[in-house]
């Protein structure tokens, strides 16, 4: 839950700045490339968690962090390859911040690659930063072609801005080089990977990614 | 843009009921029935609007409020029927509130039914009453099958629950049923509506409710 913005002496801001710091400093200590990856819901995070993991989890060592209001049905899911895992229940707010990630981090001191999976939701997340290297931003052409446009703010801190679902542009009447050509203009260094995660499209242009990062 | 909670002599969630109920009293005064439509970003909130008033515009006035974070696509979508309407931008925030909706009611005297379109998001508009008569929750199907569960409170509130573009249910592996179990289970008292907006399942079902709820 969260209220209408108040002015206090306590900018929660610059805490969450301070401990992503903390988290950052974290990371490079223990040699850990994170990547922060939002998107709606539905657009594929969990998924493309999944399949990373499948194809280069015997070269790299994987955690993931899994953020969702409640449950743990995404935990589940990665947890079944193997690779460290902790879930983050936010309650009633909905985006992760530096301080939630921060309490479970000690778990992951071994991995080469850490997936934050933020919350499903393409506005909240936009004001904090968690500590990550990369920032991933994912939507599916089924929330429509409009779905870039209409959150700019997000889309312009993105390193790498995902398409997914592409191969359901038709059905759905969605126009792909729209939402490439929004991203682009939102966005001109970011990479932009039309995808579509259920037919493999886009999956090894980002593995090259992933690898890089990495190296 | 939201904080951190912070507890204050101010309640903000108290000032927002007090606005709702003010609201509530300006629908009363003027037989306004106002639905305030929730669900995520690509839903179908839009086009849900836009079908019902080109299927009832001649016998039912509509006006229609709609909440989005930045620009006003929505608004061009639905001015184009001919009704009353009016855009809100929150800016940074994830959700409509009384406060904002009252700015603009004055527009909509003349209606029998108002719609408030509220910002693509499962999460935050939960906690704010907006005076509505009526809560519609829309979700479909490519959002994943998991998305009622994972979304508790907000199905908990809805009069209606609708699951949307059921004809992309093969396509992306959903199970419909599954959809429609974990909402009765979360709201036994919901009307629950398997819908497909764009071939029409559906729609005849919403259109009576909608014609009962003015009559």
């Amino acid at each position: 839950m969260h209220k209408i913005e108040i002015d206090t002496n306590i900018d929660v801001l610059s805490l969450n700045k301070k401990i992503a710091r903390e988290n950052r400093e974290f990371f490079k200590k223990y040699k850990i490339k994170a990547i922060n990856i939002m998107g709606a819901i539905g657009s594929g995070k969990t998924l493309l968690i999944e399949k990373t993991v499948e194809s280069l989890g015997d070269e790299i060592k994987f955690g993931a962090i899994l953020g969702d209001v409640v449950g743990s049905a995404d935990l589940k899911k990665v947890a079944r390859h193997n690779i460290p895992a902790e879930v983050v229940n936010t309650g009633k707010e909905c985006h992760l911040d530096a301080h939630l990630v921060s309490h479970c981090l000690e778990k992951f001191k071994d991995v080469d690659l850490l997936f934050i999976e933020n919350v499903g939701n393409l506005i909240c997340p936009v004001d904090f930063d968690l500590g990550e290297s990369v920032r991933v931003v994912m939507v599916s052409v089924t929330e429509g072609d409009d779905v870039v446009d209409k959150h700019p703010e997000i889309f312009r801190l993105a390193d790498v801005i995902i398409i997914n679902k592409i191969a359901l542009a038709d059905a759905v009447g969605a126009n792909v080089e729209k939402m490439v050509n929004d991203a682009k203009k939102l966005n001109p260094k970011a990479k932009v990977i039309k995808m579509d995660l259920k037919t493999g499209v886009g999956v090894a242009e980002w593995l090259q990614l992933v690898k890089e990062l990495v190296s």
